[in-house]
């Protein structure tokens, strides 16, 4: 499908037709439609003159843009008035440090810490350089497969603020509620992996987060949502880019922020209204897709051993292993070749891991069981 | 020249042919080589069977394209063996804090700070967080419009590190040779406006860094090269994303990079290779420009008035003023009909910015310059 056009830019030599079946747990798959939008406007954005790229951050382009992102996260979401939404560099990782540092240095208290995964483990290392930190529950024992109900921990009712994590990526455990804590508990959550994958009660959170390179766009940008009361916890004497109210003060825009994964995370919230309506149907489409690739791990339990937990599994990383090394390679290989790939689980759990995050197509998935039932049986 | 493909995208319909000349001072103006090759590659890279966007920090494609840029970089800048680059989110903005975070907190030496202009300023307040600063120098009482010659200032023997911004982005102010400090005293330098715009001897500098949105590609990535010797002076106690060493004993990768700025930069730094092959050249190219411009305000020193000092002016931001603010509209308005967009200056210093950093075509600068002239005589 190699078709040139006058500019000389023959645009379609690679296209569509060349993309494989991504199952990447991030950077991940994005939805082809905002893929080719991004590629129209890629030299010059309609009326802009220039790139996206190319474009100051403070001209009228790019604030449109950002504060269309805004509104679409809050309408997504139903974020209410009490919350801020931030656009924040550096990942996750960041925020590991950043949360600590303006949510419990400045306190008298503990911060209380669920660990059900290596997210929540690096979380954790963070947290503790900034202040005192209980861990209330702790899955390490059983390799992380699962999450903890009800009354398996408990948060102080003085905690500065409660932290988990609710979909761990590398194991593949989700929780299916929000944790309980004590009603003056902020509760932070890092939703890398699962924000806009399903309809989520924000009014819960005082901190909720998530980079964007699963769910929402390229690697770059992080979404902060935070309760306004929480904003000005943090100390002046934080370094600056840290403190959570120099980025609110400015609209996210205290210094550069990463304009171009923001402009593609706006068009990725853009695919999930026209393409879905809201976060109810996203995550009925998300259960439909992964309940797939589980009723085939039940229906050959003797072949495909889940990692998680069956009230823990995730809809985002559906993860597994097979009966031998041997097996899990030839499974790999030949997934590959049939157009499934990046399915090698994370180095430090080994195994399948299949992340089927939003842009992940049915088509993908439907292929993807048809392949493991194909596998287990021959 | 609205072109459709089979794959219905519509790939031309806004082309290089309705680009402007973009004066922006940042993000700023790119090859349009480089944007229509990522336009190519946007749906799917070739060979890696999805968009750049999506694959997997982790995976070769992408690991290729990191070791390649720093590659690119070492080789364009010849950085000596002694010399490690990194890149890091957060913008210039991060590197005023870990900066001081990595090289002055573990310090019982002052850090000397040279102050030429706006963003010289900003690392200051950022130090001030982190341990003692001595300001060795200051040239807000003339509303910083040079820089020091040899002898306008010194830095103790003992010096913690001694900073300075090369090109002052903001007042169009640039070190024309970098400033004499005692030898045992590492030089930090804040390059975002001019790295790859010239050479440099990397060897004289402790530590050089610059965000990537000026001469080097897209918001989002930070490129930090920093003397080995100097990468364990920060202590494990610092917020784990402020370490240099996490950085760098995991070659960029210690969390998600944004890949996608990276993968640009990349790209640019190929096209000042194959287009000028040497930062010798580069440099000439940009100080032929430079010259086109200032050569019109001395030419009309009636009318323009420009805000750097003779043998301070920046060869990256030429900025200036007009007898009037009526005219000075009149010139922006004027100038942005005829193509020639974003040149109005920082709020902080007003008047007019022309920034022509690398990838500005000598024809833009050509035309702004009889632009001016014109305006002048009428």
């Amino acid at each position: 499908m190699s078709v040139s056009t006058q500019g000389s830019v023959d645009i379609a030599a690679t296209g569509a037709a060349d993309r494989v079946f991504n199952f990447s747990a991030g950077p991940a798959v994005l939805p082809v439609q905002v893929l080719e939008e991004v590629q129209r406007e890629m030299v010059c954005l309609p009326g802009a003159g220039a790139s996206l790229m190319e474009l100051s951050h403070r001209g009228k382009v790019f604030v449109d843009i950002v504060e269309s992102a805004v509104e679409d996260i809050r309408s997504l979401l139903r974020v209410p008035e009490t919350h801020e939404v931030l656009f924040v560099q550096g990942g996750a990782t960041l925020q590991f440090s950043m949360i600590p540092a303006n949510l419990l240095r400045s306190q008298d208290a503990a911060a209380a810490y669920l660990i059900t995964g290596s997210w929540g483990k690096k979380a954790l290392t963070e947290a503790r350089k900034e202040g005192e930190v209980d861990v209330v529950y702790d899955a390490s024992s059983t390799n992380f497969n699962h999450a903890p109900g009800a009354g398996d921990f408990e948060v102080k009712e003085d905690a500065a603020y409660a932290y988990y994590c609710c979909n761990e990526t590398i194991q593949g455990v989700q929780f299916q509620s929000e944790p309980q804590v004590p009603s003056d508990v902020p509760l932070v959550c890092d939703a890398s992996s699962d924000l806009f994958s399903r309809p989520l009660d924000i009014s819960k959170y005082g901190l909720i987060y998530a980079c964007a390179q699963k769910n929402a766009g390229p690697a770059g940008a992080t979404v902060v949502i935070i309760r306004k009361d929480l904003i000005d916890r943090g100390s002046d004497s934080l370094p600056g880019y840290l403190l959570y109210k120099n980025h609110a003060n400015a609209g996210s825009m205290w210094n550069t922020p990463a304009t171009f994964p923001i402009y593609v995370m706006g068009k990725v919230l853009k695919w999930i209204q026209s393409n879905f309506g809201d976060l109810e149907s996203m995550r009925d489409h998300n259960e439909a897709k992964a309940k797939l690739l589980y009723d085939v791990l039940d229906a050959n339990p003797d072949f495909y051993v889940g990692h998680a937990d069956e009230n823990a599994r995730s809809r985002m990383n559906v993860t597994f292993n097979l009966p031998s090394d041997d097996q899990l390679q030839a499974f790999i290989g030949s997934a590959a070749d049939a157009g499934l790939a990046n399915l090698k689980g994370h180095r430090s759990v080994g195994g399948v891991r299949a992340s089927v995050y939003n842009a992940m197509p049915i088509e993908g998935v439907e292929k993807l069981a048809q392949f493991m039932t194909d596998f287990a049986s021959r």
